[in-house]
């Protein structure tokens, strides 16, 4: 067998595996999805976009085609959890929803509040009460990423930084995104890689569960409350 | 006056305003000190080297040459939170360092754990259980950055990483650990600018702050306890 | 003679031209400033540091540090022209000042608005009156330069972004200030070279006067108000 | 809704708000659409590309092939406003016609000057008493971009380079050519991003507008004379 | 004719010459394949896709689709030689692959590892008895390549690092991968590159030839003893 | 204390620790040097410059200024060991001296052929005997780094390629030579850092161990003769 | 009309103008067409893949699918002028061939040596007097481009170096081999873009008329004996 | 000894050997002055600095400061040849003149004409009669090297442009006037490394040999009439 789930990850880490599609066949996702159907264990596929969904004929996921991702396995309960996700544009909501969804899967509701772009500043400004009360914000945004350094100026939650591929000339791709991202001139952006909604919903999830293990008497306790095992 | 003390930003956003040191002449840097001893305000400097802080003449600071920071105004009182240093190398030390001594500004005790870089990985395992204590883990290192990975599938902290341009050849400059840290295989593993100790102890405070908003009976309240104001 | 004076190049063009000094050695300079002094013509330097102006023996010319200019020549009478200056920090004074000063090289009497960096975004959104009274905007930022979108966003003016070579990591040297400006979700920027204080100026300068030559009466007259001859 | 207009926008900033097309799906671009149609608004829309617009099943779109424009409401009576457009190939005439359409949405009829590439200098130095007479000129070019100096050092007029990606090799992309345009020896020039034909209209308008507010009478008016409302 | 084969190589080199088709065409190809059919010569191709195998309609080649390579001639006979080929994940098996059927190709049965990235650490370290046999060992990764420093700090062999194109964002084409072998912390990792599964191979031949070298009684004799000729 | 020695790394890996000096302070570098003297363990210094040298004011280290490497502890026994390393030009000296000094730590006597570059192919080929008879060979160029495949075309021993950063223009920093090293057309070439001869020492010594290992009645015996221990 | 023919390019440089197809619609390339047999003008065309040649329906063209160069108008009579063109491998001759159609519009009948790549010297060792009876060669290799270094330590006519896209991993694009052709050792290397054959053939044009020149009784002319006109 | 004197080059290649000294020692420099001036051969060294040419104690070079230039030997009488040397500007003389003293070096004497930059395109029309007067033509031009095309459009002599690290921002370094002579849309352009004055040298030397070895009754002669021996 050419592969080796990591059955114990959600323990160790705090975040259950999920399956990258992009590199791989149909054949081995089908094998991958027999392997975890046989074991009952749910199962979470990013980066699978509507052919290869196509190709994979399998009829029990529950297929995104906006965020390219499919849950494998019964929903669970969801929870609000103090997760905001902030989208620049709508060209940015495929990616804000694969964090969405990712969030999802471990049983957070999480909002999106799209097209706030700071072209249009009214556009965030006026939301500022509703951002302020997350806990921790995504924030996804291409082209230049000024929306990263506004919204961190602005509130006190972590913001999770997700630099988006949408943008041409020298946005495409995303690396202008990313590097505004790192160099913001507002202290305590995180960054995860580019288009990664995914990571960035990971990267909640850890930062949730670091907020529970604080409360008195759950110390070591590193699954989060809403989060389907 | 050619600048504007963001007297604010603490309230706002959990971390107070700090002083780049780098682009600045000691005349600019000599007038905010002056700016902010009228006030009374404690100040933070990153990227002082020997040289400017020799020029600034101000005994009044102090000043730690390995890390490159200066503080003004009282020392305050130390408390641990959870917060944990790892850095890869001895060379990485000055950047592990200006993130300890960010997160002592604002009252935190973190302990550094050095030199357990991959190439020898008992000597990150054989610290498995200290690291595994931590509530958020600020991972330091240059080269090739593996410690991002294999840490951040190790714990369930979250990691920010902190990659630095110790190295030579393709290495030089960080990127290479920068691209590294954001392209893990590990998810969750979040990310900030090449040597930017400073900011990884921000977004540290962040999260402990979020951890802090999310007990009962402290809505709103963004400010983490042990720090000071 | 190794050089070539463009002396009909402000008919041509509306903007005179400077010497260029950071490749230059002094005698080149001073073999340029003697054939201008000869011919009585007025002379602005660019990039001519503490140590390469020490070298000329020039004590005819009005040096600047800060900015590294010089003026050969009497100085001319300023007149307020409607050009603004932003600076995002203090650490980008050095490249606002250069523009200032090429701008009052041809009478025109520019006010610098200092250290309104995103990061505390009331210290822009504070001065709007102030800054939507300009006919035409220089914006100078390094690090990510998210200062240019917010700004384009929210006033009328021309923009004129000037990204700058602060920062540090992946922001070091400018390019992510400057693919930041290009990649503007506010359409309109309009971009120079990083650190280019003296083409901002010049862009400005073209600006008025096609604003002049727009005006009845004065069809063909490239050169503005108050430029000197 | 997934999206806000910003219809203050052309208030604020005298440029209306366009629909940059490329990342969205038809069913975004349609449920814009759909908006702008309830309240009465015209609507510019760029990078939409012939199998775009055929997914849209739009009829009263005015569609551009040759620009990917298309343009939503009655059109405008057009008049000349001083804007030239000069473009080096045939190759570059995409890029060319998008400003010319996004300055038609404005109101502004603006001369395309075609085929004047360096390789054959006198075909640009035969048309530089027409080209003497624009009040801003756009310049289109790709490949090594040695048409934004030649024809900065030629004329008064500012010059809004807008590097397009045309070229193979090391000129892919248009990199070559946008620095090209950034690194000019000809001061005054001013750049967009690469293929953006949209931001260079937006700027030659607002460069208009400054112009327009210079004159007695009209101070704080902002909004171009023929430019549609 | 327009190709020559380098019928010494393999003498001259110890590794028989393959044949890359990418950038060739099926005529190209089929010419190639036919000269070395009327020699009698055994030959390997590799990167031909599904698409170029089909076009080519040469019924007599042995074609693997997972990793596009095809062997034209008769079987060789299979002898463990020592080499183990460890694959990161599942992606990353197309090239793990190549190396693998170019080690058959000279007569070298190499076993595949496979889907032990360091996210899950015990994946690899449980196996480490198996990995310390081996006397060569090809480690194929893509996305972060921290595969490669664990492995080189944890066995004793020669490991030589083939970076994959796999991943997305700033690891897509394998430059991430790559740059994070060549700055390993391990020291005497080898690097080829990205998806050179082939050129690892013919560098693991090497290798082993220099050891059969190193034997009393066989001096100057380079070539491997299962290596067909 | 702020290191951790990887005493066991030689009996692990074939290869003992070495210590990289560029990042460290003189007194990080003393310490360690404290540490090995009071084990009584040998220690190889690597890109230690003569400054640097000299402000350890460690009277007991062999240094070698071209190389920038020193010894701590009594030399070992040299035996010839079959490694070869050959340098383009004599700027590439400094590099190929790093390598032939690590071998000798492990007490590998290598000779150094110089200045062969393939300007000038007779220089090469007429000591092609010579070459023809190491086990395996270190080449060491900046530039284009053509000799790599040349060299590699020529003979059956492994090529491990040191790319130097010896250049200027395209060629500075090595990118280039080390490009070429990993895109030759010579299969089998490997690759290690720019500058990085310490590493293509470590290579080569892990080469003649898999080559002792493969000898009969030496299983798991991965210790090379000559080595100190 | 939306372009304009350099119809004097040929007597003012030498060489004739030709289209390039790449960016072009075929309705704008028909039309240079047309305009090209109204004035009975031969015309040739490059990079015209077959897709866009059947698009143009233009049945009197003479089209090369291989090199993608099609040629208007017809044939010249062909002499051997020293031009020699030298590809490194089967999958460069597209390239080599686009130079020998160039050539061939001009009258020159160029020799293509295929196959001599330096992974097997001899091939290219094996061809050297035919190779120095040119008076320039054109030499053609992709990946890591070690050809061109060889070849101009080996004969003494200029070098015209054209790199091409040939290759993966670092190579692909070509800039590999470009940066080897700049930086080579071989001093007099010239270089083109990459894939660039017409400018290959160009510059040996050029080349060729220069020598021309300078036979005494042709002072001024500078068209190359066989070149059509 | 670690150097190879390559003393057939010339006779093989038409250019005789030089030493760039940048990297190497000044013992390194002092053994070949030695060993060259014990055979009697002049040499020609570049890339030589101040103070690298003080610490040579070498009173029998002729050295220039500008172009860090030095000659060994017995100067030879020189003589025209049809090459000329073009610079942009005054800043980019110094490698002008390497190109001028490197044939100077072979007998040739070579005009500069300098600062005659395309931002003042008169200074290069109004020299058009003497530029056309050339065989070849050397430019030299950083920045955005505009100069190479509108040369090369007017010119018939081919164009060798050595494009220089002139500049700042995205011009540092020298890229972005490389990729502009590279992209140029004018023919036959070729290009030789960034600051790279001796290898244009070399070039033209070559093209000068080409075009002596088409007279008839020179045959197979390639050295050029004035090049010393």
């Amino acid at each position: 067998m050419d592969f080796e789930l990591d059955r114990d990850r959600e323990r160790r880490t705090g975040v259950p595996e999920a399956v990258f599609c992009t590199h791989k066949s149909a054949a081995q996702v089908n094998a991958i999805l027999a392997a975890a159907r046989a074991e009952g264990r749910r199962l979470l596929l990013t980066r699978l976009d509507a052919v290869a969904h196509a190709a994979l004929a399998a009829a029990d996921l529950d297929y995104d085609p906006l965020s390219g991702t499919a849950v494998l396995g019964p929903p669970v309960a969801l929870a609000p959890a103090g997760v905001g996700i902030v989208a620049a544009g709508t060209s940015d909501l495929p990616v804000a929803r694969e964090a969405a969804r990712a969030l999802a899967f471990s049983g957070i509701d999480a909002a999106i509040i799209a097209d706030v772009g700071v072209a249009g500043l009214w556009r965030l400004t006026s939301r500022l009460d509703e951002l302020r009360r997350f806990k921790v914000v995504i924030a996804v945004a291409g082209m230049e990423g000024a929306l990263f350094s506004v919204l961190a100026g602005l509130i006190a939650a972590p913001v999770i930084a997700v630099p988006t591929s949408v943008g041409y000339g020298v946005a495409q791709g995303g690396m202008t995104a990313l590097h505004a991202a790192l160099a913001s001139c507002a202290p305590g952006v995180v960054v995860v890689n580019i288009d990664n909604g995914f990571g960035a919903a990971a990267a909640a999830i850890k930062m949730l569960n670091a907020a529970a293990a604080s409360m008195p008497g759950t110390p070591g306790n590193l699954s989060f409350g809403g989060i389907a095992r």
